[in-house]
Order: structure tokens, then sequence, then C-alpha cells
């Protein structure tokens, strides 16, 4: 359900052959919270509830659990139903500010980006090199999707030894937030914990980590400046560019440490 | 300005160095549409005008040079503001209903992805496999800012032998605007013409691709199978996974010669 197969042509300098090429699916997903249809997200077709959730959260339209009275998913009609407790602030106005992010997408609002509630990150967690190359080692060989479409991103939540929670996505937006919306529904903590992601690091990631206080954030790829600075100012660990067997750690390099210490 | 400067620590096996990284600038660009606000893109700061012009005409918002009165840019706050002859329907709207994308997020209406208007591409165009791999060569040396970050995409329109406009931007669905905002405001025709996308192809960049008259697509990465079957459905040749010597065609490889014919 998360790939499928279609025909195509292969052409190199031997010829031409048709084979049947594994290709990444996407799902049209809306999300409606109390009835009001917020968003449309193009995304794999997994953990939907957990998507639905993480992106609200994300958004800052849901903080807890407790919150939530009830999550029904449309797979047919690819529709994510989220009813609360308390119906919040209205959703056309938080559409109408909503930010379209480079690649990502996802968005935050206006007032976040600007800094309203940067709240720095005082965790003493460290994490040693070696940690972050097995853990990036693991966290490959776990990218089952991308592997077979080259199509998908993919993003983990650890500790300092292991992987606890993956997830794969077409959207590097969408396989953070299915992460914290697994976290939230399944209760699992994030402060002291490490994020993984195989995407570029913009500002909105690091708006999406810091939500969850995450004092690392470690990438596969490129961060932007922004997302370098927005980094420091939250006291978050970033770490990008882990390859082989070296990476670049841009902020907060005292949660870095040599050996395992 | 695309690109800036930050201390960095390097860690490798063989120890630790602070160097001085290059990475790609993220600027927070709103683009207001007869004076109201639609939206807030996180793009690279260059050719914003281009960016505009190319993010309203793909959201249906403009449809020539023509209905433009105004475009200002102001820089320092980071708003493009478009006024057009015959101010259009309510953008607040538009904006409720719109696609956050996979991981491009620009979007589009539902009724679009729906196919509300969806034109078969009839045009002749023809290219060969070498041509191919001879645009996507130059397509990479031309990539100044992806070699010097690791964090943009870039896109380009060309004909059968060369790249005619090229761009780079943090955001694939922005690269590709500011192309064909490029096109737009510069008179230049996109009709028998072929793109070229660093990025992966959902089923956005096809309906941005095909509003614009595009028959052939060409990509480093990998499509959806919405990608895929949108192509079909559209007309347009798509090619993905150009590396090396080879390349993968997904939709109308009849458009895919062997050789130079």
């Amino acid at each position: 359900m998360e790939t499928e197969k279609l025909p195509a042509l292969r052409v190199t300098e031997q010829g031409r052959s048709k084979f049947e090429d594994i290709v990444a699916t996407e799902f049209s997903l809306t999300i409606s919270l109390n009835n009001q249809e917020l968003v449309t997200l193009l995304c794999s077709p997994t953990k939907l509830d957990y998507l639905a959730i993480g992106f609200l959260s994300s958004e800052g339209l849901i903080n807890s659990k407790d919150e939530i009275r009830k999550i029904s998913i449309d797979d047919e009609r690819g529709i994510a139903r989220v009813t609360t407790k308390e119906a919040g602030e209205p959703a056309r106005d938080i559409s109408f500010r909503r930010f379209i992010g480079s690649s990502g997408g996802k968005g935050t609002n206006a007032s976040t980006v600007a800094g309203a509630s940067r709240t720095e990150i005082k965790s003493h967690l460290q994490v040693s090199a070696p940690a972050v190359l097995a853990l990036m080692e693991e966290f490959v060989q776990r990218s089952k999707v991308f592997r077979a479409t080259g199509g998908v991103h993919s993003a983990a939540l650890c500790d300092a030894n292991k992987i606890l929670i993956f997830s794969e996505d077409i959207g590097r937006h969408n396989a953070i937030d299915k992460i914290f919306g697994e976290c939230i529904l399944r209760d699992v903590p994030t402060d002291d914990r490490i994020i993984i992601t195989s995407g570029r690091v913009s500002s909105e990631i690091l708006l999406k980590v810091a939500k969850r206080s995450i004092p690392i954030l470690i990438s596969k790829s490129a961060p932007t400046n922004l997302g370098v600075k927005l980094a420091a100012d939250l006291g978050i660990t970033l770490i990008g560019f882990v390859r082989g067997k070296r990476m670049n750690v841009y902020s907060c390099d005292w949660r870095v440490v040599p050996d395992g210490e």
C-alpha cells in the first residue's frame, strides 16, 4: 500500500527494456478538526491517525491527548476527522495565515517564526560521535520504502543508543509529524530524545522539533542558515550531513562528545 | 545572498575541527495580490518577482502578463505586492482550500487534482536519450548553490539541445515557479519545451507543468504513483532517475527516441 508497481521503460546505453518499477504511493488526506476542513496533505497512506494528530500538534491546535475526544479515519475518502473536547480557535483564520514551506510545506504561523514563543531547551543529554554514526546507520537500514522507491523521507525518535519510533512518508514534514502524533497518542515522552530526519533542515523543522522539547536533531542532509540560527537560539544541537564516518555540528556542539563517555 | 557562511564543527574519525560552512539562505516572502496577503513562502532570496508571478500563475490566479498592473518587491520586509487590472476571486477562499504538499507544499485546489481541467498535451516534440543525458549533465553543472550547500533544488526550461532558463531555490516548487514566472514576464513560450527538476515528482509538480503545456518532464529523482498516472493522463512524457548513463521513462515513451533522430 505504501508502494505500487508500475510499468516503465529503462533506457541505458545497452538498449531499452520494459520493466516494473516500484514507486511510492501518494495519498491525499484531508484533516478536519471539529467538523471544519483545515487542510489537505499529500502523504504516504500509513499511520494516518498519527499524521493527523502530529500535524494538529505541530500547528499548535492540539497540545495533549487529553484534549482529543475522537479520531476517525475514512480511508476510502481520505479524510481524518478529529474532534476535541473543547472547540478551539476558528480554523479559517489559521489556514489563511499559513506558511507554505520551502519544500516541506507544512507551515507555521508567522508569529511563531518571528519568535513569539521561543523557549530555550535545557536538556543535559549528550551523545557520542560514534553513537550518532551508529544511529544513522540503523536509520538508513530501516528505510525500506526509500530503498525500494527512492521517493520517500524518513524520520525517527531515538535515545542515545537506539531507534524508538520510525516512520516514512513522501513528505519530510509528514514523516516527523507521524512520529510526534504517535508520541502523543501512545504517551511516549520526547524530552531528552533525539530526532533523525533524512530531509533538509529549514526553520520550520526546527520549530516543530522545539515544540516537543527535543534537544538533538540529526540530519543526513543540509540545513538552511535560518535552521542553524534557530537551533542556536532554541538550544538545540543541530547535526547535519551525517554520512559515512563524518558529520557537521552547527549548534550547541557541547552535546556531541568524542567517545562513549 | 543565496548562501551564508556559518561556523560549524566537523567531526570525523581523525578528530574535530572548527570550519566555516556555506549554507543556503532561507528567506520568507509574503505574496500579496490586490492588497490581500495570500501566502508566505520560504524560499531562496533571488528572482522574487518571478517567484511571485510563477506562484500566482501555478495557483491559477494570473494567466498572462497582460493581467498584471504592477509588481513591487519589498526586499526589506519580504513582501511581493502584485496588483492586477481586474481584481479576481476572493483570496480567503483560495487559501482555505489550499493543498499542503508532500514535500513541496505549494499546493493546488482539490478541484484541480480531482481532474476538473485536464487537457491532454498534444505536442509532437521528441528528444533522444543521449540528449536527455546531456541536458541533465549541463543541469547538474549549473547547480552552483547546490554544489556549495547541498541544500537547494534546481529547475530548468530547455529545448531538445540546451538549457534556456535555470533557477535554484530551497524549495523544489519554488524553483519551478521561478522558471514559469520568468517565462510569463519575459514572454518566453513554453510549448514544445522541456522542464528539468532536481526534485521528486508528485502530482502537484505534474499539474504545474501541465498548466504551461510542457510535454516532457525530466527528473533526477523518483516519481510517485500519482505523478506517473497524471503524466500518462495528461500526455506528458515523464522521465525519472536520470543518473549516469541511464533513465526510466514512466509515460508517453514514444517521445524518447534512441538516437539523435
